[in-house]
């Protein structure tokens, strides 16, 4: 089920020459609304108009933003006080070129949805992943970022129909594992975290950088660089985070599985004190 | 001036849900259409069906869609007797997430544009390019494709604004010469014609398939390889294709300019004997 809103009204259609439906020209971001309120805004407005300062669109007004919001989920239909909301926004209406030109300004839509459902043993037993076939391109201009252009994750979620498998995980052309379809991946090497540079391609997720946050603060060390996908098999320990679901131990990938997660329920343990109650086991 | 259809119906708006507005998950083709008839149909629709194929979304019915294209030619309110039409085909509306999920099917859009004027100085003379700084990504699974991914060609395009660069020429990772934002390139060296593969990135064009075809019924030799941009600044001549303008030999590139387009005026020629009268000088 979901709601969507443009400036406080409900809307189920978007202009066709908007140039999100045209050629993807945009951005989005999916916050976790817990109690009603949006959490971890202060980093998703800020990957926000990061990304729209990098594709060369006005960043919506933050203040207006935070208003569009509330409003959208007060009048939601359905219970917001646990949900999830996707705010869209996109370089506007515009004449049919790749160049964009003047036009009425960003739009911007918020989309509400019920929470996905994680069950309690995901957080206790780990989850199963797989190896995606496709790889990510390497665009150094756009790594990071959650442009609207996702035909990439959308493929390589068509490749498997195995209700079991949770996620899937992405390399690069060059063998180094660089995220999940939807979410970031860390794994631990004789105890020490590592997750993988989002430089070339892939989304730098919101939850990866509040981990990242969280686990420096707390005097972990954690090394952000590159790792190929043997070394990432071959680690004593993997964990997923997005900013939905928190953090979930991986128990299998192919053939290979991982029966310990002492390190993830640290790090568990830990997001669980700092705004990630659904990861408390 | 456009105007849009879908089922015959005209249309300002499409759902928000569809897959096109959220992920980018479609395709298009822009066809033009002299006399009032589509040219190059028949390349056109097997391009799309591939891309159908390749991207996992069913094709829609040729009859139907040869139908729909007819009925939204005669309902537009300007004159469509020489114009161009843009099909867009997206995986149709779904469930939040990259998995399709059942749904609706395939949506269907037909976009009525004026012809873009092209001054005949331009076919005369050649046209002013420039090197894009931005690089295509190597995407092997999307490679020849007209996805309605195209942030790589709206950023871009973005690099310039003047308005006597007629196209921006983009090359891959590797310092290969791939394509224009909205057209493929053609180079002559010592009389020998050579236009770059597109197996790793950017749009195999209707025009340059056109062309080959041409040129090798003409019994001229024409190589589809890899070619560095150095061998094209180097060239003795080069020409741009693309479905609507047809074939544009290029006079200045940057440092580089050309005065000779002795090569490219044959194939304009040849062009303009075979459905493309445009580009005939």
């Amino acid at each position: 089920m979901s709601e969507w809103f443009a400036k406080g009204r409900s809307i189920d259609s978007v202009d066709i020459r908007d140039r999100a439906v045209q050629y993807g020209d945009g951005l989005f971001e999916t916050i976790a609304i817990r109690d009603g309120q949006p959490r971890f805004w202060p980093l998703h407005i800020k990957r926000l108009q990061l990304g729209c300062h990098r594709l060369g669109i006005a960043a919506p007004d933050e203040a207006e933003l935070a208003a569009d919001l509330d409003a959208a989920l007060h009048q939601c239909a359905f219970d917001t006080t646990h949900c999830a909301a996707k705010i869209v926004v996109t370089a506007g209406t515009g004449q049919r070129g790749y160049r964009r030109s003047g036009g009425a300004g960003p739009s911007v839509w918020i989309g509400v949805f019920r929470a996905q459902k994680i069950p309690a043993s995901a957080y206790k037993d780990g989850i199963d992943v797989r190896l995606c076939h496709l790889r990510l391109a390497k665009q150094p201009q756009l790594a990071g970022l959650k442009t609207l252009n996702r035909l990439e994750q959308v493929m390589a979620c068509a490749e498997w129909d195995d209700s079991n498998i949770f996620e899937g995980l992405m390399l690069d052309p060059d063998d180094r594992l660089i995220c999940g379809t939807m979410s970031n991946v860390f794994i631990v090497t004789a105890n020490s975290l590592k997750t993988p540079a989002i430089t070339r391609c892939g989304v730098a997720g919101i939850m990866r950088q509040h981990l990242l946050a969280i686990i420096a603060d707390a005097g972990i060390d954690c090394e952000v660089a590159d790792i190929s996908v043997g070394q990432s098999l071959a680690a004593d320990e993997m964990f997923l985070t997005n900013s939905q679901f928190g953090v979930l131990p991986v128990r299998r990938c192919g053939q290979h599985t991982w029966s310990q997660h002492a390190v993830s329920r640290r790090i568990m343990a830990l997001a669980a004190q700092n705004d990630v109650p659904e990861c408390r086991i």
